[in-house]
């Protein structure tokens, strides 16, 4: 079973994902957690070019076609093993990620985002997407107060890019059957628990 | 103008190359030799990780998205400005590389191949493309002599696929008006001049 967490940063998914992974390794089952970019040696390599903050100059285009490098190699050497033997695979982002980022918050042909991000997964579909939706200001208030950022340097066009990426999330959702849409803002442990009722219903897997 | 060379490994690329650079600045023109993959920082940080011979493990899809990530950095932050400004480009290896190479190298599927260059280039195609043909045993014998490997190293798979390969090159030849196809056995100095003899032809410009 194939299950990935998407949503802007600052939503909770990492909070989410260690309690989930938690209550499935409490019930004895395999579970394998990877964040995207990133995994193998050359994930991790690809993930330090795409995160280092002196390649300012990087176009949209370079920057998706790292990240669906990252992606191909970490489906087909990690994400499809794992799942033939039967391990639950819970990814921190995926081509969700490239569609909602790329596409709607860098403007790039979504057709084309799309085509590249088929190419990149190899049918590697989730069976499960939880988003979890939080407002931009949220995310903002967030970011704040984990002493990540002081309000003068959130400018204006960070937040149009961000609200471009939730709205293109919310446009996914409503197109894909798989995906779920959490309210970020609820308490963790809400959240958690309708995750948990969610996997339940869908009936995947007894996890 | 923007000029290509392609041909498989030991074809004499390099040799052409520097011959044609130094005739055309000797008539005084600018002109800027980029080597594929390759470039600026980022480029160059993409090469690392496609030339590293750790990396084995490393799948036909993920080295073309890497290929193309890096071309893509390049063609926008490199050749276009460059090509504005008049400059002639002289690129060793593009996006001919990738379809001959990926496409019918590792059999991945042409149309995607073909899409992710598409994407990659942004509509920078060559003026001009010298394809110089060399046959298979031919590339071997001078790899070999060049103190490259050893014969016992290369073996039969190795062929096939680069035989592939300059059977994909002489597919696009046939496709690609912009391609010149020389024989990579004649002299260096008949090859050169059959090359300025092209571009005299072509009337591309008075190089």
């Amino acid at each position: 079973m194939f299950i990935t967490f998407e949503g802007i940063d600052f939503s909770g998914k990492s909070t989410q994902i260690k309690l989930l992974k938690d209550y499935i390794t409490e019930k004895g089952k395999d579970v394998l957690v990877i964040r995207e970019p990133g995994g193998g040696e050359i994930e991790e390599k690809i993930r330090n070019i795409l995160l280092d903050k002196k390649n300012l100059e990087m176009t949209p285009e370079t920057e998706i076609l790292l990240f669906s490098a990252s992606r191909a190699q970490l489906v087909r050497k990690t994400i499809i093993p794992a799942l033939e033997k039967g391990t639950i695979v819970i990814s921190d982002r995926f081509h969700d990620s490239t569609t909602a980022y790329q596409g709607y918050g860098r403007l790039l042909p979504l057709d084309t985002v799309l085509k590249i991000s088929e190419f990149a997964i190899k049918g590697a579909i989730p069976d499960i997407t939880f988003f979890i939706d939080i407002p931009v200001a949220e995310a903002r208030k967030r970011k704040i107060e984990q002493g990540h950022d002081t309000l003068d340097r959130i400018e204006k066009m960070e937040d149009d890019f961000f609200g471009r990426v939730r709205e293109g999330y919310l446009d996914i959702a409503r197109k894909e059957k798989r995906f779920r849409i959490l309210n970020g803002c609820e308490k963790k442990d809400d959240v958690h628990e309708m995750i948990l009722k969610e996997l339940m219903r869908t009936g995947l897997t007894n996890v």
